[in-house]
């Protein structure tokens, strides 16, 4: 499926979809990039058994990691690179097997030191997961021609 | 490795270990449960690069699956079950690669409706996150003979 | 200055005013109900010497009580009581003295056993703070006639 | 009742409880500096009726600004000044009244720019909350002389 560019540089956009498609832990599990827009970005999975917990749901971890890398993505769309500091997510709702599940990261202030940002994790209109995350800035993105 | 019971009935020591090695998400990510004690659990990993995130260490996601992992087994470790409602961490220090990261969770208090628990991941003596999780109870452990 | 109903039963909406107004917390530190509608409620303050901290700006510690309260009576405005069991912040910007602060509490899920709420403290239209709350559904508002 | 000193330099923690002293919002509330080591501040109050919540118990916001000021203040042990940039509190039971209530703030890691903190607020030795909180570090405390 192809990635949504909603309104950044093409060059941006590329450099980020490039790197969440080489990266190895978005592969180990099944997550993608699926959409970038200034200071907002998507990822996807479809939920199957490998994500599975003891109590036979999918592993609250899988969520985690989306929103942790739906803000990280969210920071990059505005061309900064940003580290978890702080983290903390509300577990609404326990996520089903074979379905389409989507964070959606948005930064909601980015300082000078600090970046605060926010994730919602959904199946369909259904919110699982509420978290927040705050990150320290370190350099800018530097794409290489 | 072998698996420490660092003082729980062996049924339910053996219970909690079985459904750890027939847990997907912890195979998938190479994930165990090291040792058990009365209302403390362990998880170990051996970090390595299917875990890398786009800035060269470990997702933050797999600290965050194993600190959730850690502290809903030593919930189990007390005979109960326990769903995640909230999960916080601080993100400390990078995880590197070729490490073993243990996960130690701690309950602190298990009450009729809530249970409050604590975890600190570390690589070696290094603190890499700490965290800090609510549960909701809902029914406790019936190991079938 | 009058608080405003945005769209609850009058009974309900003035019981949790006249709370308000008794509560010897709020009082103590100048803060009222200003508003309250279905899953919403608002907690004002106007900032003054009294509430500031060593670095001479206001004490975080008001903005949490606020951000708590506009959670806590968000959840009563659906005729429920939550008991606080988990609460995160982000301290995005100091508050300055001398202002209008607003905390706008919303209700983003009520279950049956938990309550999951957000709440975003302004200055203006500035975001100085923003908080997820997790609360224990208790019983129900049972108003006497 | 005297404040201890656990073990730094008698210039700052002189310096320390003065400024607790001087400081509006903890006399507002009735809080003080009851000791300071190093990495380690302890806050105390005395809880009565002015303290109190719709429900008839402590307000949750005291206890929020307890722990955030027992953090604030171990930061400033090691002659550091942090500001909060995140803070997340688990609320195990609710605070009596006529009680002395205490919040043990600890420093987990103080790196260059972000320093992590911990604090455990008790009565007597009933946990009543738990509370991590991050900090950005700006400068150093200068006491002159």
């Amino acid at each position: 499926m192809e990635s949504k560019n909603l309104g950044i540089e093409d060059k941006l956009f590329n450099y980020i979809i490039g790197t969440g498609e080489e990266m190895p832990f978005y592969n180990l599990l099944g997550v993608r990039i699926s959409a970038v827009g200034p200071g907002y970005a998507e990822l996807s999975v479809t939920t199957r058994r490998e994500h599975a917990n003891p109590l036979g749901t999918v592993h609250g971890g899988l969520l985690l990691t989306m929103a942790d890398g739906s803000m990280g993505n969210a920071i990059r769309s505005l061309g900064m690179i940003g580290i978890t500091v702080d983290f903390s997510t509300a577990m609404i709702a326990p996520a089903p097997f074979g379905e389409e599940i989507v964070a959606q990261g948005r930064v909601l202030k980015a300082g000078r030191n600090m970046i605060f940002a926010e994730s919602k994790v959904y199946a369909g209109d259904k919110l699982l997961a509420d978290t927040r995350g705050t990150f320290y800035r370190t350099t800018d993105i530097n794409i290489k021609e």
